[in-house]
């Protein structure tokens, strides 16, 4: 709907194997035409964008890429990265170029009836580029993304993965953890502080133990850091350290002012 | 706001240490007259609503009801109840009644600026009983809550802040957490599950330490149950156990799925 809206291509071909799907995504005007067939759809094509739950993408990758052009581009839009670009860049057809990405947009809802025209205002897309990846390719994706989203931020894919766990990753496994500990007696009286910090607990569980389990280390690693500072505030308020618990939250809260709400 | 909209009192005095405060107050409609005296506030006043931060309401409520006549009763917003409400039952003047309620209403602003006339359309408002509530005042209390609030509850204070532990003040430590522990490089990133999730570290820390520590005890009960999920999650992804991990996180979908959003 973003790529129409903008005008940024000629056609736009849909793939889902699903008839149903590319009839919906057909009236919700997202797509010029829709296809089962995955030759037919990327065969003419020169870009090609995966947009599966991320362990679907590099074998749909590979399949895709067997009936591309050469010289066109295959681009992703999946949660995680390092992964998917190690595989894809070493292993593709010659003359297909990957290029990942991962525009931070999107909510706990989906399918095309949670599609919308505005998904990509004001967010931001990560581009990823490692030492193997096609200089062309990038910058072409990067071009693509710039007209879509507000900002690009090219970095590479081991980082994303890093500085991801921290800020999506981490926030909905513990979404997921809270709404678990909390019995059902409490959960009747949930204010909006709970709802709101709980909300992506509603997001598709299979689609995020794909996530977690394919960035693994990193998540690993943010929810250690989360420990420290979650054992520091158990033993502030054990001690009754009125200072210490203070100094802590008011840092957090000085850190948490400085960020722009969208 | 919400009082004099719905005509549930003949006058509305507002009573501030600033006057600054009362003119705001003035100003935006909340009150009918303002003071800075506090027995000039309460003196002829049928119902006392004490809305400060917890430390302070058993200190003004002591001195409140030196002034107030026989038959009035006090009653207060604060997000604990079990030590207010032991200190005010027992302590008061005699024939002033105490009555403890929290409406779970409000964000992570404060003051006057930050007030709506919908603040508490939706919301539900828990009112406190124990063996010593006097019984008139209680009716009194929940009668006025439900002219304001959609929804009364009457529980005990202590079973009020095992609840409210897990349900709002859990959530509000676990935002603050959550900021502290994450690095500036990724705060960049943030996306929106980051920002709703931590959007109560906006919250002032002065009137959130007071609440921490109030309920010191039913807080860190809360915070280890949740640690308890928090641990068996890592064992998951540390094991790659995708079954139990999926397990655990369809569980807690379902739960979050059963509660209506705000």
């Amino acid at each position: 709907m973003a790529i129409r809206r903008r005008r940024l291509a000629r056609r736009v071909v849909g793939w889902s194997r699903k008839l149903s799907t590319l009839k919906q995504a057909k009236r919700r005007g997202a797509i010029d035409e829709g296809t089962t067939s995955l030759p037919r759809a990327v065969h003419d094509a020169d870009l090609t964008v995966l947009a599966t739950p991320v362990d679907a993408i590099v074998p749909l990758a590979m399949q895709a890429a067997r009936f591309m052009q050469p010289g066109s581009i295959l681009t992703d839009v999946g949660s995680t990265k390092a992964q998917i670009v190690k595989a894809l860049e070493r292993r593709l057809t010659p003359g297909v170029a990957f290029v990942g990405a991962h525009p931070l947009a999107g909510s706990e809802q989906r399918g095309i009836a949670a599609a919308s025209v505005n998904l990509f205002d004001g967010s931001t897309c990560i581009v990823t580029v490692t030492r193997r990846t096609d200089r062309r390719a990038l910058a072409r994706v990067r071009r693509f993304w710039s007209a879509v989203a507000d900002r690009v931020v090219v970095i590479d894919p081991v980082r994303h993965d890093r500085l991801l766990a921290a800020v999506s990753h981490l926030p909905h496994l513990l979404a997921f953890c809270l709404v678990g500990a909390t019995v059902r007696e409490a959960l009747a009286l949930a204010p909006r502080s709970f709802l709101d910090a709980t909300r992506v607990a509603k997001s598709d569980p299979t689609l995020w133990d794909d996530i977690f389990l394919s960035n693994r280390a990193a998540l690993l690693a943010a929810m250690d850091r989360f420990d420290r500072s979650w054992q520091t505030l158990h033993t502030h308020l054990s001690r009754r350290d009125r200072t210490a618990l203070h100094r802590a939250m008011a840092t957090a809260h000085a850190k948490r002012h400085a960020l722009k709400d969208r």
